[in-house]
């Protein structure tokens, strides 16, 4: 690979489903199969041995010394959300692609056979499952449960898979069932931490546990006029209190996030006072309790304006996931990789999910962050800079040998 | 009049315009018509001398001792709110008939004239002017420009009050113009003061100014996983103080209510930090600088989110209306009258405006509350039991007999 290799191939990628917003390659579509059509041109043009299994994850080997050593996996996805960006994802494919032959060309040899990984429709922007490739690979979500998803346009994952438009590719052989020895993933941060701190890699220790709530506040409507301030129950005033409870218990907490993004006030007109608020709660954070901190600053809050305000609060809880931890010697073993390309790196929780999460389930896992300007994501206009995204590879592929290495001392 | 007038007079005028959630009366609407040609009718029966002028308004006029007195006008409006209730108007309209009525049975010589008013379109629900008819008539809007006003569905007012379905009563000749020497209004209070002050009267202070507002607070979007809190500005976070500022700073400035009613937050997503907060804001008080303190309390909150929140904070003022205070002469004459009466009655404000903010600017006026149950207006369901509407227009033909001596002392 010559020094640009990973962002001519970004380059590549960003041709196929892009329009004048962004890019669209949402999992089984025709642009999302060209994607994975470039992905095994890219693996037969290195020699690697290119497999698929059956919710399409695609495979690219990289063989190693140790014939009956599992292998160490190294991907991310090629899929986008809506008018997404030409980093989330395809920087983790390609770059896994461009660190083999990086290892090729510096002609290292590996205990472990090492593999290029695409997973499929990692953003559930088609069908309603996030992370729907790395879920069925790890047995997080049964194989046949995956195949039976359907998009909203009716189309059932099976039958998507099995069309020429979006579906597998053909001649490429089934991969067999075989342990994980470990897990890289490389990713954009998606977030201003590197870029605000000048820091140009992180080491992620962990992807944050993810509750989301819907909290309701019932007050009392009335003439906007007629009914004095010590007759209300507004139950604005009394959500505008439980906001900022929610704020400063994040902040208080470190290393949490709380995002209200959906917030609204019922009738909603300019001379009635409100008779309810109804509003979304997203909190994150890599360590679980953190989570829960916020959740009973939240219940607590409610209680308190429920005492002083005449309101009548609920709090209903939508989903909860826990945190991932990534594994401490893959997190020792990258920090070494980057040490000793004499490059800094600080550790940082991911706020967004990633395959990584299923994928620590079945085998000590690791990510690296490279900086997004602005910290922009999930947007046709999210960048990261061509130097960041090569050095971003350099670390991946010297962690790949730390990783090798550090698997052999087992 | 029997004792139970005023409560027949008011279901019958509850049967026009019914429907399942309420009654709609809007101007110049058959229905609204059909409620004039009511009060006409009840004029007839009184042996009121009834005209009209080109606006719609109505005038039933009792006569009195001294032919060259200017009259003292009593009335209130027939129309109603989109799914209004059966009092809100409606009331202070029947109340003003029934308490002419009251006045001959009891063979009460007045000096002045004494009219009972059914002023047009209060409301504004069909044509954009409240409190239309009593704006032509005290000149605070020329006739010739109330009567180019369209309605939402294209009809000009002129054309509408010249129509056979919903125009001016045919046979009813045009009032004179002449010299307004008082004008009593008798309304319920829409609010919840008197009901749980457990006082039957009130007798109206001012009737309170306005003024509306539109905030807008930008900060920045972003992804709820992946920007730490500390780097986040929220304007969220930003709207919730600066709401919380307003409420207290009303309550604070006391006979002052402050409503946010809408409030929009986008984008929206429940995964993405806000990127921007639009709100309203109504201010009310019967003193105007009591509005000025809530207008600068908001200022002072949005520029001190500017400074600590790194957020962009606006607001517009979109209407001003100034208080109307009720004279004081005349509702030193309204107090003797409920005094005589062996009533109890408070000094209460009106958030809500009503025609006598009008006449007040062209004659001495006052007005009488009677509570409503609940506090609830402009809603099917608004009521006041028929004791307190008895009572009330006992105290209205009361205080037409003090403002009548009242005015005999000039």
């Amino acid at each position: 690979m010559n020094e640009k290799a990973i962002v001519a191939r970004l380059a590549q990628l960003a041709e196929i489903g892009k329009h004048a917003g962004g890019i669209d390659r949402a999992l089984a579509t025709p642009q999302e199969r060209r994607a994975r059509e470039l992905f095994a041109k890219w693996a037969r043009d290195g020699g690697y041995a290119l497999t698929q299994d059956a919710a399409g994850n695609l495979f690219a080997r990289r063989a190693g010394a140790r014939t009956d050593a599992a292998p160490i996996l190294v991907g991310s996805h090629l899929d986008t959300v809506p008018t997404g960006g030409a980093y989330d994802g395809a920087y983790g494919v390609a770059g896994a692609m461009c660190a083999l032959e990086l290892l090729d060309r510096r002609g290292i040899t590996l205990q472990h056979p090492a593999e290029a990984v695409a997973w499929a429709g990692e953003e559930g922007s088609r069908f309603p499952l996030g992370c729907l490739g790395s879920s069925a690979f790890t047995g997080l979500w049964r194989l046949e449960d995956v195949l039976a998803l359907s998009a909203s346009d009716g189309v059932m994952l099976r039958d998507a898979l099995n069309s020429a438009a979006g579906g597998l590719l053909p001649d490429v052989p089934a991969r067999d069932a075989q342990r994980t020895a470990a897990y890289l993933e490389l990713h954009v941060e998606q977030g201003p931490v590197l870029e605000r701190g000048g820091v140009p890699l992180g080491v992620v220790t962990a992807i944050a546990g993810q509750r989301r709530y819907s909290i309701t506040i019932e007050g009392e409507s009335g003439h906007a006029g007629t009914v004095p301030m010590q007759l209300r129950n507004d139950p604005l005033g009394a959500a505008a209190e439980v906001v900022l409870a929610i704020e400063s218990s994040a902040r208080d907490a470190g290393e949490t996030v709380a995002t209200i993004g959906r917030f609204t006030v019922e009738p909603g007109g300019t001379n009635v006072i409100p008779a309810r608020v109804i509003f979304s709660l997203d909190v994150r954070s890599p360590l679980d309790d953190r989570v829960s901190m916020v959740e009973e600053a939240a219940h607590r809050a409610l209680e308190t304006a429920q005492r002083q305000r005449r309101v009548q609060g609920s709090m209903e809880c939508l989903e909860a996931r826990p945190p991932a931890p990534m594994d401490e010697r893959m997190r020792a073993a990258v920090h070494r990789a980057i040490t000793g390309m004499n490059e800094r790196a600080i550790d940082i929780p991911s706020g967004a999910g990633h395959d990584a999460m299923c994928l620590a389930r079945i085998a000590p896992a690791a990510m690296i962050f490279v900086p997004s300007i602005g910290g922009r994501s999930h947007v046709g206009a999210e960048r990261t800079a061509d130097a960041d995204l090569e050095r971003g590879v350099e670390a991946l592929a010297a962690a790949i040998i730390e990783v090798d290495a550090a698997l052999g001392e087992n």
